[in-house]
């Protein structure tokens, strides 16, 4: 007989519990869903005091704890930030709902109708670290999907999240919706982490948000299916044809609008032939905002002042004020370094000319490839799709930001009238 | 450091072939792709006499190993099955190509325009048991999409599957397209299976096809994801309002028309109101049939000859001449029957009640939900998409019949002039 640990025990019921909750959420009716949404909004907004007075507790054992700066700026639940995250809700409440979706109903031959019909996957894991706003955002998209939800947050964030998590509930019990559906995994107990990625058949889907060490352990180790985020090496690669406003507006922006995002650009390419006009302005662009440049032997010649780039600098996600730089001699150059010392994340290329374009959009292997625009609209809001719970860096099932659909399946629906297969 | 056995080092030489010409596929056009599609049809026709040779060693090593004549006829590969194989190979050519298609394409607030293109997946595997026509199938369903294919037949069609798979080889050279791209596992070790699911990063996805065992083994120790088809338990519910002959002509298809496939009927339900009109004429026409019928309590005092129908019973996949049975006394009743013994394969409600039809169609979890219609209907080809390489019961990426489409992943793409993200 299999024996079972406490912990396992525990994470067992909750995935139980989130199983059966599952099953009622794929059969609410949209107006419940956003009652629920908007119910969770207002609570949030209601009962801010109380959030953030967990939020100090949290607060005060981390700086205890001697966590840097960052990491304590991003534990904070300032009042705007409460009031983001209740107008995250409401957006969400605000998007169609997926579910029950039917797509490309066509009769075929036999006579049936063929068409397909968008469902809730069923019970999602959610592990993340630090930031308590991913609490109410992933809650918010699950519901919304028709997914269960059993969260799994930092322990740092601990009392935050068990605060919003208290509101999100209250929402649920009033628009008459299972409590179960959003479920918080509350031990300090790391094993619990280990039983939740290997719960087959009553999980059906983990999406890590962290580091990547972490994300790399839960894909090593899972059972269940990981969509994850490995980690975005974005290229801009600025063509023979390129026009130089758009390049150095472009490099500029991807590099330095946010640093410490997935989809910076951390890697900069330049075609040989207009390395000598393009990258002094742009290199002068880029330090003008305090950014290193390092630079291969051919970049150096132009601007002999920089630090040279080793292998290690290409393969680097810097998340940081740090660009390396490579010139190459053909677009085929260009591809083939982003192969291989890419992540697949996002790349762009900056050119005027036609066929260049056609050809980087088709070959480059990446979750998004770009024409003449910044690396950081890789992004569920700016793509259109609302909130994002995640971005993909994985092919299959979802590729790139993650929102609602992603956190759907088709099934095949058949409409006859007595038919049968001859 | 670590250790490769030489069938580790084999099979990882054979996958990082894979990849290599994997990558030149991506980019292969449509033409390239049909040309050498249309000559594997070409070679395989021309050379039936040797392919057929290769063929007999295999079935005198089967006799001779006491294999049973339903396998030996699966095994053997007539003239007819050899112009079918070439004909499947000449329709994948037909097909319209997955790769590069853009769809939703749409201008955003920001002023990109934002949309996804299909692009292959990259290396599949794929492992399957007896049938060696897989071989051919396969490998034109992968080519078709872009991807590079390793094969892993049955040890039983070992000489048959590499007479096949040097004909297609062939015609890959002819239409100067990498020999890589199609390659055969042929070592005897079964070892080699057990390297090729754990060879992460080198293939994408793992396709088995065969028994459940088989199928069961590799999804619990692969670390490359698997897309798999574990059983279809179909149920088809005879509601209260159904039509009595659309019921009779329905259940005998789903059950009768092939016996031994995944969306044969396994499991009959029928509304109680009805259960005395419709039971007895439904019987009398599967018996005919010669299938054998085991039923509930409430089904045996309708029926009383017949045999009883146990909890064991309505898990089963018979694949075989034997359909249970079991009154429900509502809508809801059926529902939870086949939520709790169904495998998310296929199911059909006979009903001419639109809010019952309604509600199944949205409420039914399973690959394919019908509305008075046969489960032998859930095929690739009748719904449409062209040869299939599975059918997946998993709700990740692909759900149901697997055709091009399945073997394909979208990646997004923005075309932009200059915009950078504010």
């Amino acid at each position: 007989m299999e024996k079972h640990t406490p912990v396992e025990t525990q994470v067992r019921g909750l995935a139980e519990r989130a199983r059966a909750a599952a099953r009622v959420l794929q059969q609410a009716d949209t107006r419940a869903k956003n009652e629920a949404l908007l119910g969770m909004a207002e609570f949030i907004v209601r009962d801010s005091e109380e959030i953030q007075k967990a939020n100090r507790k949290d607060l005060r054992n981390a700086e205890a704890a001697g966590l840097d700066a960052a990491s304590l700026d991003r534990l904070t639940l300032s009042e705007p930030r409460l009031q983001a995250m209740a107008e995250g809700l409401r957006e969400i409440a605000a998007l169609p709902d997926p579910v029950g979706e039917i797509a490309d109903l066509k009769f075929r031959p036999s006579g049936i109708q063929v068409g397909k019909m968008r469902m809730p996957i069923g019970v999602i894991g959610m592990i993340y670290e630090s930031r308590p706003n991913v609490t109410a955002d992933a809650a918010g998209l699950c519901l919304k999907s028709g997914n269960a939800v059993i969260l799994r947050g930092g322990s740092e964030a601990f009392h935050s999240n068990q605060a919003i998590a208290e509101r999100l509930r209250a929402a649920l019990g009033r628009a008459r919706l299972p409590l179960d559906a959003i479920q918080v995994l509350d031990t300090p107990d790391r094993a619990a982490v280990g039983a939740m990625i290997r719960m087959r058949g009553l999980i059906d889907i983990i999406i890590p948000r962290g580091g990547k060490s972490l994300i790399e352990r839960i894909s090593a180790e899972a059972t269940v299916p990981v969509i994850k985020h490995l980690h975005g090496n974005c290229h801009v690669y600025v063509d023979e044809f390129a026009n130089l406003d758009k390049a150095v507006r472009i490099v500029v922006n991807a590099k330095v609008q946010r640093l410490g995002t997935c989809n910076t650009a951390e890697s900069l390419l330049v075609h040989q032939a207009v390395a000598g006009d393009m990258l002094p302005p742009i290199a002068a662009a880029l330090r003008e905002k305090g950014i290193e440049l390092r630079g291969c032997p051919e970049t150096l010649k132009l601007l002999p002042d920089l630090a040279v780039a080793t292998e290690e600098d290409y393969y680097t996600e810097y998340l940081g004020p740090i660009i390396s730089v490579k010139v190459v001699d053909s677009l085929d150059a260009a591809m083939d370094h982003i192969a291989q010392y890419g992540s697949g994340h996002s790349e762009a290329i900056v050119t005027e000319d036609y066929s260049h374009a056609r050809r980087f959009l088709r070959e480059v292997d990446s979750s998004s490839v770009m024409v003449n625009a910044s690396t950081r609209f890789a992004d569920g809001f700016e793509y259109g799709l609302g909130a994002e719970i995640g971005i993909s860096t994985d092919k299959l099932h979802v590729r790139g930001p993650v929102g609602l659909e992603g956190l759907t399946t088709q099934k095949w629906i058949v409409l006859g009238d007595g038919h049968v297969r001859q």
